[in-house]
């Protein structure tokens, strides 16, 4: 794999258009509106595999969004690599932040970019990180040196929580059998000191409904005397933390996995400015729970924010009214051993319990997962340190991310085998936000570094 | 006047005609995009003004929408009596809730309107209202029974605060020089019980913006760990009221005229079934400040409303993010003795010291005005009581009303005379809310009310 670098720098303006293409398409799961788009992405996808070399692909039907599968099968005697990924992106909301419109992916130079960075929702999120393994096995078929099995399994319903995706890997062992599964879909700390996740955090997803009034009421006549749903909510959701900004659900953090100093100190390590952080973020400080650093209550530590809130008169001018509904959507990040389920039934308890009489509320729960924790003792890990070390030159750290990709914990119960997390994004690169891009150099690099895990990967394995 | 039942009889099909016209025309003073709309109600209140007697009608310039000034002066040694009310509706949201479009009228009949209402935004709040007054002159013009001089000062931005009537009564106050100025803009108790609204509360309106981290962000990467604005504004909301539901702001109750206890057992004697008020709104209990009743909690005392509240994601589905800004519009409304602008920067104070580290706040007043009482042993009052007394045939009740018409401590200022209050709408007739009607019972009755409160008035005058 010697010529790998030679060979991305030869075809790097035409893996950069590849993606571009891919990106101008707005397979947005969460609205049915780009419903279409998001199957024409998986046709796309299909192709462009067909084309990187894979002997079969298809686009398997489940209850929602198609599923693009395929696969190489180059000696049933070797190791088989299950690379997974996700076509759909997110909403672009609030659209009038972005400086260029999110489905017209343009390149631009930015502080941590130098060398360029494509500007598209879905750039690092995760077309373009899925798409770098898509190029990494062209690289292989066209030379030749790919030295195990590999199949590909990449959906369109990640943003909106994997709903069919447990429905085809529960339906498709046989089919999905691997030795390890290879994920881009995290970051890692800056372009000159690669990291590997080892953790994720798990996720539960809610609405909730306040009812008051079964109509609009005008706020003169009816103000102060009836409870107003939009300040019932607010109060509700403002008794959800405590003064320490803990969450005060009972029994919450029950199975809250407690780290050891040691393994706090351990974790200190890793290099973080504060003062970048709040300087990047422009804010005055941070805030969170008590007793925990910035980086412990991102990754380690249990959190609950609400992600949207509305209800009133939300227009232009003034009306005065009181609202007969308001709506919140609230997420939780979960850590090792907290049950998603569990979590989601202790906080629908707690969060009706709060509603005083005069409203009544409902809480839809939406969607979770399981939070993740791979051992760094594993031929998998030590692949892809091996991989990004070879690449990079310099030994990635280990991290626990605060996000979550809630089917990894599904992997690991359906297919028996464990998830690497070689992500090339960074925090910066606005994933969720507007203005979301991705990197030329990361895009590059993840292409080099991906064929050099499958190398030690096969080599390890014997 | 005896002749004013069989003419309202003769003429109610045009009189419902005219007035459904005029409520075709959405004219929403808040949202710009109606803007020529609300022009064209102003040509047509003009247009009815002429046909309806008056001598003298103008469309005055000001540095918003028109007002309509009309007048008819029969005599100057005769009492003035100056009608105030307005041509601009409130918004129509959420139009999804109307059972037919606000601005395609039709009459239905309801409960408490066996003989049917016009169905519309502004059928009351106040194009019905208004127009009662100018079918009033219309008949006296007619019947050449006219006894006074009348002036009309219709405004079109009265539902986003008045910003330019006080600009306009400052710069023509002779022309408005008046002895009564008589406005149908409230309610009455019930269609066999009338009211006189002798009371008014005062508003203090704001809108305030919390500001976060400088963009979205992933709530898995960064929540827990920066203030969360739509957290925190929920929070600073929820200690705008303490566990009495008192308000918190320091300083807000200072000047609060405070009530006897004859005073409120005076007012608790109004009819008033709060089984029935529960059901009809279909609320399990009502919520208020302690130790104060529903009808003083609506009317005698100040009040804090949310009245509209948006951040984050709100759309279909779900979407992991942590917003940049979250936004409200709070409403104060206030009792006599409380100035709105000291109360509008006691609020900002009190707000902005809320805010913790780690966020920005923004509070932007709106509008406001001052609360009025007036006094029931004036000319004005008794002249109206007895109008009442004559159609309804039973003495109308004195009651404080929860709403506000800013303008009416206005014109006490600047034009030294007393408002009186003669509303015709039910607090069940939806104003502000989707379903707004008017009873035709109602709408009728006014027509026949108003010309003996000219009659009475000027007699008493002698």
């Amino acid at each position: 794999m010697d010529n790998i670098k030679s060979y991305v720098g030869q075809h790097k303006d035409r893996f950069i258009n590849e993606l571009i293409e891919l990106l101008k398409i707005p397979s947005v799961s969460a609205d049915s509106a780009y419903s279409q788009d998001v199957v024409n992405t998986a046709e796309a996808v299909k192709e462009s595999l067909e084309k990187a070399g894979c002997d079969k692909v298809e686009l398997c039907e489940t209850p929602g969004y198609p599923i693009v599968y395929g696969e190489k099968i180059i000696d049933p005697n070797l190791p088989t690599v299950l690379v997974y990924g996700h076509y759909d992106v997110q909403p672009p909301d609030p659209v009038d932040l972005w400086t260029s419109p999110p489905f017209e992916p343009v390149v631009k130079t930015t502080e941590l970019h130098p060398e360029g960075a494509i500007f598209a929702r879905g750039a690092c999120d995760d077309k373009g990180q899925m798409y770098m393994h898509v190029k990494a096995l062209e690289y292989m078929t066209q030379n030749n040196n790919l030295p195990c099995n590999v199949k590909f399994m990449i959906e369109g319903e990640e943003e909106v929580g994997s709903p069919s995706l447990s429905w085809f890997v529960e339906r498709n062992q046989e089919k999905l059998k691997n030795d390890v599964i290879l994920i881009s879909d995290t970051g890692m700390i800056s372009n000159t000191q690669p990291s590997i996740t080892t953790g994720l955090r798990g996720l539960s997803y809610v609405e909730v409904e306040v009812t008051g009034p079964n109509r609009d009421l005008h706020s003169g006549l009816y103000g102060g005397a009836v409870a107003n749903p939009i300040n019932i909510l607010a109060k509700m959701i403002a008794q959800l933390h405590d003064e320490n900004n803990h969450i005060t659900i009972p029994g919450f953090y029950d199975k809250v996995e407690e780290l050891s100093r040691e393994e706090r100190d351990e974790m200190a390590k890793a290099p973080f400015s504060l003062e970048a952080y709040k300087r990047a973020l422009d804010i005055d400080d941070v805030y969170g729970e008590a007793t925990y650093t910035t980086n412990e209550r991102n990754s380690i530590r249990p959190t609950l924010d609400v992600n949207g809130i509305w209800g009133g008169y939300t227009g232009e001018g003034a009306k005065t009214v009181i609202a007969s509904k308001a709506y919140a959507k609230i997420s939780m990040r979960l850590v090792p051993d907290q049950d998603w389920k569990e979590i989601t039934e202790l906080f629908t308890k707690h969060f009706e319990s709060l509603a005083p009489k005069g409203v009544k509320v409902k809480v839809t729960p939406h969607h979770g997962g399981q939070a993740y924790v791979t051992p760094i003792d594993s031929i998998g890990y030590q692949a892809a340190a091996a991989a990004y070390e070879e690449s990079f030159n310099v030994k990635p750290i280990p991290v626990r991310s605060g996000g979550s990709i809630p089917i990894v914990a599904l992997f690991e119960k359906e297919l028996k085998s464990k998830t690497i997390m070689m992500g090339f994004g960074l925090d910066s690169d606005a994933i969720h936000s507007p203005n979301e891009h991705f990197g030329i150099f990361n895009y590059l690099k993840g292409i080099e570094t991906i064929p050099l895990f499958y190398k030690h990967f096969t080599e390890m394995s014997k």
